[in-house]
């Protein structure tokens, strides 16, 4: 049934009794393409349903649908005429796994941080109310992302207006890791509750009579609105916040999802509607286990996927085994994530000391801050916590953390590229954004055997000290792992002339070329900076005055980044060496695997040889 | 009576009955205090029972208060010994506005952004819990500061668990503006409804029972609290999330705050306790026009603080009126503000434009999502907003604007020092965390006249600008202006040798610090680099190519600041003439006016002339 969808056109002519075929066709799609490919799969068989039923219902893109967090748009890429495209999902120069723009006129926002779906769909309901349109405007957005207090704040706004705007909570009981705080127990409490249960079934007599009203409908509804909401769960949360609740519904069954979407469609002013999805429906390893199939590489179907690579011992895992080294010898240490325990590796901290560590949900400000809190009565947290989604505490950090110059330790994973999930999780930001806040120290550490001595050091510290470190893994001879006693820049290999001045895991990649340089006859020197802020002004004295070409390498933008901070000290202190930077230089980086984007980058391998060896020439010429 | 309170023992002596007297002397010290040094006024006369009651009841610091956004701590500051401080409110040197930690014990945490409270409140009372200590909590918060999100991840964190902590919400149905939104109309909701009052009757008769039951009281609340809460309120916002609703009370009335205050002491769990005050209270004006007496200069009593000096105008005018002439021309222009409609001048655009005016609270990351959301849709939104505050949607920038190169723009008031409010105030980041972002475009304005055309200029990009201008007026000659038709680096001032480039409000500086050089026998020239991103690279090539020093001149941090990148620029590209770069040195800069602080960071007019002679001299020596 699928192949007879070549577009939504297609979708619409489809009888209602039939739509379980098309879902049972998009499951059966879904799974085979993603065995081969990975990808997001137990939030997109989630959602199959509520998709076609959202597309049957409504016209896009006339009607507008914002994704949240944006993984689980495969459905509706897949019914907007993007089917060729996962073949080559979320590979470079190939379909996005996130919502693009670019992509499809379908796509009219894009996401991919948590709960900003609500508040662009208001900006899009208050634009259609200005132009006169009569569109509808409709946000889907899950549990987890709600703990969000920027969905709140969206809430709150859409909530004080009488703007049609439709917000679909796809309510699966689970962001990526467990579900926490005060909303996960509210919206348990009306699940289970059988008043809201009877409730729904009044709402359902209500609507049903709707139709009938005819063109007097809208009046009337809002007429009606009070009476009706006697029959509504009185007093959910929503209501609270000035939304029509509706729900809540099953998220897999057509002839509900179709009815309540074509009764939303009619009524005024914000309306909630809450489905009830059960995330990776209709294959039974993802529903069994649905955070190991949240993000999955390529799987066998019958086998499922395979456990956790044995032997790839991720610099997660080194900061989760270093917490519980560090949390065993002091008692004062607290581990806090934002819905991340697990692939921030905090999950081993969390089995070892249950009482000390925090999952605050999605909620990366309230996190910075009461981690505040905390290290200001005595304790040492350390945040652990994606570099992308750091972004969102930023003045957090500033303003509660730094200010106070409080020992809260960020630990920054998935900093620098993280491939596959494109631009908006790229984690090539941190350095600019935290280099210039008052009392901050940001350390690189560039393989995961440092990272106990790293998290030692900025323990020892007693200010805020941010560790930068890398999605994955580095392997390197353990000769050259720093032990972090202090953090002056190391000189890892002797050169002359040319110096390659690199952090994190841009090391590796300076051994690399130094190994292809001295094919090309040219001995340059390995200079690692384990610490970013505060600059080590001596060594950088050192290096520009024993060399006469200077590289910098780093994982990241080049504007605000390492190099650029070197390169304006040594303009300021008269230093004469050549530099050059190598970093990314838009700040913009798609998906795709990481050779691939930094070939794109130019900043492969072969790329920096040939840019060194391009200055040397120019120059000597 | 206050003469006899000379801490917080001697407040603990007094005779309730006798609280109102002290009340009394506190508002006339306050009002008299005021009128001589300026300050927040009607914040503070609105919590004198408040802050009174609560170090009656506890025992601070062992017992930590936490007042939200800092500014109504006043009183606090006055019962914990602080009295002589008030002479020198504000001043470079003297007294802080908010809390700080250096100046009292009492001062547990340093506030200034909005809704950080409850986080900080609730690692304060996990840190005394994982100690085994047995104080209170307590977190102040306004309900303008609850529409703020982080707030909201709070209550939902601390709604989850068992943790004791007291959080009061100061009602005084407005924030700095008009409070708006959902939560707003909740309250209203709570304080109109006649079921309310008498659930709260029916509190008070529980509560009263309560001391009775003596030893046994925890356990018996506990196992009481869902019948205590049926006479509570059943269904607000407070209960959903996992809160112990009292309330609300009239924040006026000893009787009742003490009560409820012991009361909440001997309750478990997170209890939100809803008090009822009046801005302004006791001084007429103040509670008539409590917007006019939120920050005020001096003043005098008898005839209230004076309308704003005719004659002023100022940045935020301008702004405002750029906006208005802007709207007329085009009915796609849209206004936002985060509850600073007055400050920013928007409240011009407000009046000639209501539909296209949107007033979203304390709630920026939702203003930059929002704005968004319109400008995917056609619409040109253009949010107007304090530098320091708009820190707080730093990832909505960067992650929902910049990546898709969307034509929002920011008006960014109050950038560079603010002076009297402090550290948290002070706008002198925004350089360093624009200039990395995608897309952005960074404009500095040096005088109000030029702001039309700033603005007319960022309009014509179609991609996201953000405009700094500092807070109040700069007055230069006519002849200075720019007209914003290309923002390429302008010589403003010839010279010889030296060129002062300067950016924004240091354009001034830098033409009085030329004076001064002529004197000396020197002819700088002045350089105005209207827009620091992206970097007029020809300009710097050039002026670099000119002079033999450069000197940059910017309102903000050295750390990722425009001189930085001038001086990364320069290296690069192996410009060699001499570059110094005035910027604040830290990025802590405290209280005080504005000349002070400059000299604090050596950086008045006789400080960057020494500068420069010295560094001339030792060049040529």
């Amino acid at each position: 049934m699928l192949d007879s969808i070549k577009n939504i056109e297609d979708l619409k002519k489809i009888d209602q009794e039939e739509l379980g075929f098309l879902a049972r066709d998009i499951r059966q799609f879904l799974i085979q393409s993603l065995s081969k490919t990975g990808g997001h799969l137990a939030s997109n068989l989630g959602v199959v349903e509520l998709t076609i039923a959202l597309h049957y219902v409504f016209n896009s893109p006339e009607d507008k649908m914002i994704w949240d967090v944006g993984h689980q748009a495969y459905v509706h890429k897949l019914l907007t005429g993007r089917r060729k495209g996962f073949k080559t999902l979320r590979k470079t120069g190939g379909m996005s796994g996130f919502p693009k723009r670019k992509e499809s006129k379908h796509d009219v926002f894009e996401t991919g941080h948590s709960s900003t779906s609500i508040s662009a769909a208001l900006g899009m309901a208050i634009s259609r109310d200005l132009k006169g349109e009569n569109s509808h405007v409709i946000a889907v957005i899950g549990d987890g992302a709600l703990t969000g207090g920027m969905a709140y704040e969206a809430l709150n706004n859409a909530g004080r207006g009488h703007t049609n705007l439709i917000v679909i909570l796809n309510d699966n009981e689970m962001s990526i890791s467990e579900n926490v705080g005060g909303m996960s127990r509210h919206l348990n409490h009306i699940r289970s509750s059988k008043d809201y249960l009877r409730a729904k079934e009044g709402v359902e007599d209500v609507l049903k009579r709707i139709p009938a009203i005819g063109g007097q409908l809208v009046g009337a509804v809002r007429k009606t609105k009070d009476g009706v909401k006697t029959f509504l769960i009185e007093h959910t949360l929503f209501e609270e916040m000035g939304f029509t609740y509706l729900g809540p519904i099953n998220g897999h069954n057509f002839n509900d999802l179709i009815e309540i979407l074509e009764n939303a469609k009619e009524m005024k002013g914000p309306i909630l509607i809450h489905v009830k999805t059960v995330k990776g429906k209709g294959y039974k390893p993802a529903v069994e286990n649905p955070s190991s199939y949240h993000g999955v590489g390529p799987f066998d179907i019958k086998a499922g996927v395979a456990p956790k690579k044995a032997g790839g011992y991720t610099f997660s895992d080194a900061f989760g085994y270093a917490m519980v080294s560090l949390g065993e010898e002091d008692e004062k240490l607290i581990g806090i994530t934002a819905a991340m325990a697990d692939g921030t590796g905090l999950n081993h901290f969390e089995k070892q000391f249950p009482k000390r560590f925090f999952d605050v949900g999605i909620a990366e400000q309230h996190a910075v801050t009461f981690a505040a809190g905390l290290a200001a009565t005595g304790f040492r947290p350390v945040f652990a916590v994606y570099s992308s989604f750091l972004q969102r505490a930023y003045d957090q950090i500033l303003h509660d953390v730094c200010l106070q110059n409080l020992p809260v330790i960020f630990g920054i994973d998935r900093a620098g590229l993280v491939g596959e999930d494109g631009a908006t999780h790229q984690g090539i930001f941190d350095i600019a954004y935290l280099s210039h806040m008052p009392n901050m120290t940001v350390l690189s550490v560039k393989m995961p055997e440092e990272m106990e001595g790293a998290l030692r050091y900025a323990k020892r510290l007693n200010s805020p000290v941010a560790i930068r470190y890398p999605r994955g893994t580095v392997k390197l001879d353990p000769k050259y792992q720093l032990k972090y006693d202090d953090v002056r820049m190391v000189t890892l290999e002797e050169g002359q002339s040319v110096c390659l001045l690199a952090t994190g895991k841009m090391v590796e990649q300076a051994l690399r070329v130094r190994e292809a340089l001295l094919d090309l006859g040219i001995e340059a020197a390995v200079v690692e900076a384990p610490c970013i802020v505060p600059m080590d002004e001596e060594g950088i004295q050192t290096v520009a005055k024993t060399y006469d070409y200077i590289f910098t390498m780093e994982d990241h933008v080049k504007k605000g980044g390492f190099g650029m901070q070197v390169g304006a000290f040594m303009l300021e202190h008269g230093l004469k060496a050549k530099l050059h930077n190598f970093a990314y230089k838009t700040g913009i980086v798609e998906h795709g695997d990481i050779p691939s984007l930094l070939e794109s980058e130019h900043l492969s391998v072969l790329d920096m040889v040939s840019t060194i060896t391009e200055m040397i020439k120019e120059e000597r010429a």
